[in-house]
């Protein structure tokens, strides 16, 4: 990596740095890349090679499982500066599973490869720390997105749904068709559609082609705080 | 902590512990109590004081989530030598939610007092490194229990719950109630009845009062491993 914004980023972004040797820290440095992924497009999944650490400069990136049948549950999202530790799940000895990875934006991340990931883990316990945090620190959004999914009513999971998207977007339009919502939100299109048209008579959201706008997000509010 | 079994016991499976200084070992060591559960009893909730680090040495504990109108999700079971480390969540910044654990049967545990897990935590990376690790484990167990309830038909799901238990209690007839199987798979008990009685008009388990005797597990296995 020759770019001192990108190497100013991740030394910032890795806490173990300062504990790394010189030689360490030029390993690390020569296999990190910066990549660009187009929205849309697929990172990761388990029948890929194993990608290693991403490190997102730009853009957002969306970790989900999917059933056999095509079914998906979006466990969270990747934010820039926020990193990526289950693309690097193959030299994680602590995690069995695997996740599929998307590109939600066009999105630049910085890539570590899995090799030094491994290396490193193995000879630096601040690095073998650092990752197995990270991935404790997933297990805590899984566990949130777990509970909103079996236990949370559906009115209350959807007005949520449109406020974070809402507030993380900066826009009371939201250009998103019922069958993206009902993907990202693990649900079926016709859950979905059959709660807009509730939202949309009581006035709450208004619907047209592929958008929904928030119209009262007040109401919105009491229904998302709402206990189950 | 006076017994000699008990310490070489927690050393063991304590795999940082070589890496203590003698201060830390002691401090350790004076803060690790023997404690017994009766079957059934509450160890550890929310509202409960912060516990500590667990080491099962007999028994078997069960850590779940529960909604707020009681419905509850197993997430997996600790069985002797094995630790929990969810219920020292408090000292743990990486964890954000909190679990429910119970003792399934009559257990014995060493309790690592949480104020001394968290001032090791600190001032030793290999503590800190194990803590974690031993969390991003149990995120693979949780994953893991997701897509079986997410994702798995439940004719499925209830044959290797059946066989499952069959094997660890190393018996083909379960003392179980609907009730409580229902609790253990975080169903509802109608659903239960209605396949149990669906299982034994097939042949594949008996059932009388309290109880569920697997007859055909040949059958069973088969359903298991059924793709959904």
């Amino acid at each position: 990596m020759s770019n001192q914004t990108d190497q100013a980023f991740l030394e910032s972004a890795l806490s173990f740095f300062p504990h790394l040797s010189s030689a360490e820290k030029n390993l690390l440095l020569q296999n990190t890349a910066a990549v660009s992924y187009k929205k849309g497009s697929s990172i990761h999944r388990a029948d890929y090679k194993c990608l290693g650490l991403l490190l997102v400069k730009s853009g957002s990136l969306r970790v989900y499982i999917m059933s056999e049948d095509g079914k998906e549950i979006t466990l969270y999202r990747i934010y820039p500066g926020e990193l990526c530790i289950l693309s690097a799940s193959c030299v994680l000895s602590s995690i069995t599973f695997d996740v599929y990875i998307d590109a939600v934006e066009d999105s630049q991340v910085l890539q570590v490869s899995s090799s030094v990931i491994s290396l490193l883990m193995h000879d630096n316990i601040y690095v073998e720390a650092f990752a197995n945090r990270a991935a404790a620190e997933r297990f805590s959004d899984v566990m949130w997105a777990m509970q909103q999914i079996l236990f949370m009513s559906f009115d209350r999971r959807l007005a949520i749904f449109l406020l974070d998207e809402s507030a993380s977007l900066g826009t009371d339009r939201l250009t998103l068709t019922h069958e993206q919502i009902a993907k990202l939100m693990g649900s079926a299109r016709e859950v979905v559609t059959r709660m807009l048209k509730y939202f949309s008579q009581e006035g709450y959201v208004a619907l047209s082609r592929g958008s929904v706008t928030l119209l009262d997000k007040k109401a919105l509010r009491k229904l998302a705080d709402t206990q189950p």
